[in-house]
């Protein structure tokens, strides 16, 4: 299903923007190198317009922001949208501070990025536009979703994305990515992958890069992205040795991306449509 | 004797608030989630205070300093003390510059760490608020402890505690707790961790958990944090294999971490208590 | 040939001062450990100069720039020339924005670099000053260099030295190091350490090391360190287990470094000069 996305992105080599926290930069950097994608990292107001300009995307992620990389990803995100380029938004702990709130809200309303991705709650409450503060940058566990749930999460999600006009890639013990009408529902993925910092920065460049390379299927990229990450998690946990653990889990996940190819892609994927 | 310490990082599972420099960020997140505790670094006055405010623990390093994050620490710092979380100082590299001495003196003052947790050299310079600078920021050779030099060196940091006020974790080649009365001298670790870098760091995220997870027990947990570490380093070593050198030993002891148990670390932690 | 270069890095042990960007400064900073040199990153206005002062080199890296960075860079510069301690620029992505390319030109003008390590695209962009933008921070295929076009290569580069008046390393598939009348050509490596972020931000770490160690040598140091990086891609590449990518790559490259002495380098070596 998804395995031509994925191939597109290795044949299309898309050059993506990231201004993003400089906690998972590293990363975010190999993992796009890994699906055939590059990065490039660039916030200064000096030259964020000008970069964005000759990238093929770009992803918005607001961990250590300051005042400053706001101002220049609103230029930067601007410049995009002009050139018709897709634009990311990862609201990384997006209620830990008014400060990050007020960032991720002024960035869609300004820019209406095409994809948000994020956890359940990070998603909530910028769906939400305030409430309690959420528990820092990982998700509330009792946004975990069981296949049970699946069709009332789908649901509340869809509702998210109407509200909000853009597509939601909402990651979790299942993904769900929709535009507000069709939800596609991915079970890859293990949970030690939150045990590492920075998967969730990680698939933001990911998607990103499928957005770039795949347009016209902004949803199905965004899906695909989300399989991509779920299964290289299964595929990295199945070659850990004995000792091994978070930090080896991490270069695995990576390395499992880049040797994935469509076919592999199209046999591991997990998929359900509502 | 401190297996009950990382037992109860592992069922409380604090928030840890990091602002720290961005060469070992990345390491820091990393072996917070391996030992239980999740990290969020946020370092920009318009959320430094708020973020704190959420957390168990606050994490301050000098290291890739400006002003405004200093500016950002002391507030973040003050609120910490307000709620009474703990506050942990790492004085990285504090010899190299006036500004970092100045910057870490005054953190000392208005904020009164609990812990300050370097290298022998770093701590002297700052005991001694100036002298000749220090080289770069490892330790400073001079200031290994040997085991027969041992009574007279817990000695000197005991006294070094007493005059700031705070619990001192000065760490080498053995690692010496102490608050001015009881020193933990903890001789785990190996050599080659000093050829990795940030592994400071990491002790100084692990150690800010540990105090949010054990309050009240303030010494026993930074000389737990420090077991822990050094343990880690003994147990990453014995799973190098041929030709891994630095990058794969950061990745295994961190790994080790990540499997360590209160029972595991009973058994492996050296102690001596003077 | 080279195998001296590196024994002197290790008995010198230079402390290097890296001003450079934060994607990949974990890298740099473990890949200086891993030669034997100690790492320091420092990029504050209120310590740059003095930082610089206790260091035996200065490495600047134009990556992650900002104006703040950028001032910062040109006191430390000028401190470092006052010492006579070498400099090396790295022109990171010199091409994506007009602020990278004032900047890089200020820095060689201002400061007047030893070395200026990067790759084909980013040292003709800058020998030109001008011409379209490359494509992003990753090697312009079309300066990927055969054997067959060697010579032909090897005097470009040789006028582009001569007219910037410093020694030029343009690493690609060969990588060519000329003070403008020798140029040595370094065949070591493996195309697929381009997968990996950051392997020419660590090269540069590494030749300021090299260039610290071995004064009055800077053209040999210079390629020596391109030698070392090279052959340890190859040995890295050697130890790759299955299912390894770019991840455990970066980390086997690292490790083949901390393994690698003067006699190993010399059997390895794959150096022509013309």
């Amino acid at each position: 299903m998804f395995g031509t996305y994925l191939d597109r992105v290795r044949s299309a080599a898309p050059l993506i923007h990231n201004m993003t926290n400089y906690v998972t930069a590293n990363d975010v950097a190999n993992l796009l190198l890994a699906c055939g994608a590059s990065p490039i990292m660039a916030e200064d107001e000096n030259e964020a317009e000008e970069v964005t300009s000759i990238c093929a995307g770009l992803n918005l992620n607001i961990g250590t922001l300051s005042r400053q990389k706001l101002r220049a990803m609103l230029l930067a995100g601007k410049e995009a949208r002009r050139l018709g380029h897709p634009v990311l938004l990862d609201p990384v702990g997006v209620g830990v501070s008014r400060f990050r709130m007020e960032a991720a809200a002024q960035i869609v309303q300004e820019i209406r990025p095409d994809v948000i991705r994020g956890n359940g709650s990070e998603i909530r409450m910028l769906a939400a536009a305030g409430s309690a503060p959420a528990r820092g940058v990982d998700a509330d566990l009792a946004d975990a979703v069981t296949e049970d749930q699946l069709a009332e999460a789908a649901l509340r999600v869809k509702q998210q994305a109407e509200h909000m006009g853009c597509i939601l890639a909402v990651t979790g013990r299942v993904d769900l990515i929709t535009d507000g009408r069709t939800c596609y529902c991915i079970s890859n993925g293990r949970p030690e992958m939150s045990r590492i910092t920075g998967t969730g920065c990680q698939l933001s460049g990911l998607t990103t890069a499928f957005l770039a390379a795949n347009p016209g299927q902004k949803l199905e990229a965004a899906a695909a992205a989300a399989a991509v990450m779920g299964l290289a998690g299964e595929i990295g946990w199945s070659r850990m040795q004995d000792g091994d653990g978070n930090a080896a889990y991490r270069n695995r996940i990576i390395d499992a991306v880049y040797h994935m190819d469509g076919k592999w892609l199209d046999e591991g994927e997990k998929v359900t449509v509502l």
